[in-house]
């Protein structure tokens, strides 16, 4: 009965820009029936938790009690930004049906390029029917950046249908099937390895336009880039220099510095670049209700919870 | 020794109709080298064993003595067709590299469906950033008919994102993660519950135009179908009917009862039928070559050899 009583003094506030409210509101009611549950307004009562996605510097100044903020997505980059109350732990979602959706859309776009689906289409436009010598996929090396719950889950979808898959991350990974490269050592001999590059890493200072010219020029020739982490990580005029003198064959850019990606954009219509409206791993609701409200029990009883972030390591 | 005297007496005659003979007959030779291999022409010598697609009668005819006919593709519907020697055993390719192909060629088909990754990139060409709702797992089974080498390594893949697998076969088979059914009295149960239809199966008489009204209609409504088998599987004017009703939300062929596709046939211009050439699952040379010159090699060794095909089943 414990978890009853502390439910009946606990408050929680929703506060997600760009997220109608309600039906959010509604289900985390339902999900914690005693505790007292509503959309922030400025000036709103003190909160013990809060439920965000890219708050408002005032949410956070005017919530200086919070004991937990709960990010509904993976990537915390935009909350790391705001000055945070000092005691409130972060938390971002751990999966919550996305690490699955991010399989396959990196999978969809990879198999979409290496099977040349794309010049199929054009060719059955112009009732061509035509074929194409089939490519090895020995020779498509998939190189992911990030080894997290995301990551980890492309590495096993592209492993699956046997691709060799090499992975980079800040600390030495093993997994099953990947080729591991750790740390800024061994980045350059992970790129001159990968003809598919997917990028998964957390934003932060470091990460920052990882893909660059220097970096994106040292994949192999023909090579491709997949970004589904966030538009911060590439340098938009470095992918455009090398898809236009030829060193890479083309992108699927799912994330963008500025989005919705501005009009004038030359994303929209380079003819090598496939766009998507930050689509490829969506937050479940009902799944992320199910696993914050869950989290915020344990966390109220005393237990670890899985996804706090390292606030000095920003993720 | 037993197995080089045995080549240097074997005869294998090349007759793939619309494939260049040169770099499989050459191939061929470096991985038989004791056998004499020729492309067949009218009036060849008597030969052991023929490598064959779809060969033209009159080469079965002049080839009484053959021991063995190797089919370079794992369907042998339009061999079985002919009159065939009759000590001759049948054998197809199992595998050979194709079903890694055919397994990435569904997913590419079921993900760009199920995430509505078309109507991203219309709105993309029109500069529309938008989101859908994302959609459930749970509302798209994918039911598999056909559980041999392809439709097992399709249903792995399918069961590896998420989605229920139900397969449906002759006669019954337990696959990990794959809701089974079998034969004739469970056939509409299986498509009852099935949303997206692949179909895997055999080319025999009693599958030709499986995918009918009555089948089709049977299926969920929004169901899908993507044929990877053959042509003759499919009543096309039966899956027209059925989109155009709205039962049916679309399709994706790569198999056709004429092939290439005639230019006046309507499913090049259906706005939801995607139309490939016959590519899901290309007979990769060098795979297959190895295959086949290991089976020719265990045979004449007495050894048992997978792929051989029942004569009288037809598959």
């Amino acid at each position: 009965m414990t978890g009853f009583q502390q439910n009946s003094c606990m408050h929680i506030s929703f506060c997600c820009t760009g997220t109608k409210a309600a039906p959010w509101v509604d289900e985390l009611r339902a999900a914690l029936p005693r505790a007292s549950i509503d959309e922030w307004q400025p000036g709103s009562p003190q909160a013990d938790y809060g439920v965000v996605w890219a708050p408002p510097q005032q949410f956070l100044d005017e919530q200086p009690g919070l004991k937990g903020i709960f990010n509904i997505g993976a990537g915390v980059d935009a909350l790391m930004k705001l000055r945070l109350p000092a005691d409130a732990i972060v938390v971002r979602i751990d999966d919550g049906g996305m690490a699955v959706q991010m399989a396959e859309f990196v999978c969809h776009a990879l198999i979409r390029h290496f099977r040349e689906l794309d010049g199929y289409a054009d060719d059955i436009r112009n009732r061509k029917w035509s074929y194409r010598k089939p490519r090895s996929r020995a020779d498509f090396p998939v190189g992911i950046m990030g080894l997290g719950v995301l990551g980890e889950r492309v590495a096993r979808a592209v492993d699956h249908f046997d691709f060799p898959v090499l992975g980079w991350s800040r600390t030495a990974k093993e997994l099953p099937g990947v080729r591991g490269f750790a740390g800024q050592d061994q980045f350059d001999a992970f790129l001159a390895a990968t003809k598919v590059l997917v990028c998964l890493l957390p934003l932060t200072p470091e990460t920052q336009g990882i893909m660059n010219a220097r970096s994106l020029e040292r994949l192999m020739p023909g090579g491709y880039v997949i970004n589904v982490a966030r538009g911060g990580h590439l340098v938009d005029e470095d992918l455009i220099a090398l898809l236009d003198n030829g060193h890479l064959a083309g992108a699927t850019l799912d994330v963008f510095r500025t989005e919705p990606l501005p009009a004038e954009h030359p994303f929209w219509k380079h003819p090598r670049i496939t766009v998507t409206p930050h689509t490829s791993a969506r937050t479940l609701r009902e799944e992320t209700i199910a696993q914050i409200a869950g989290k915020i029990l344990a966390f109220q009883r005393g237990e670890p919870i899985a996804g706090v972030v390292d606030r000095k390591r920003g993720y």
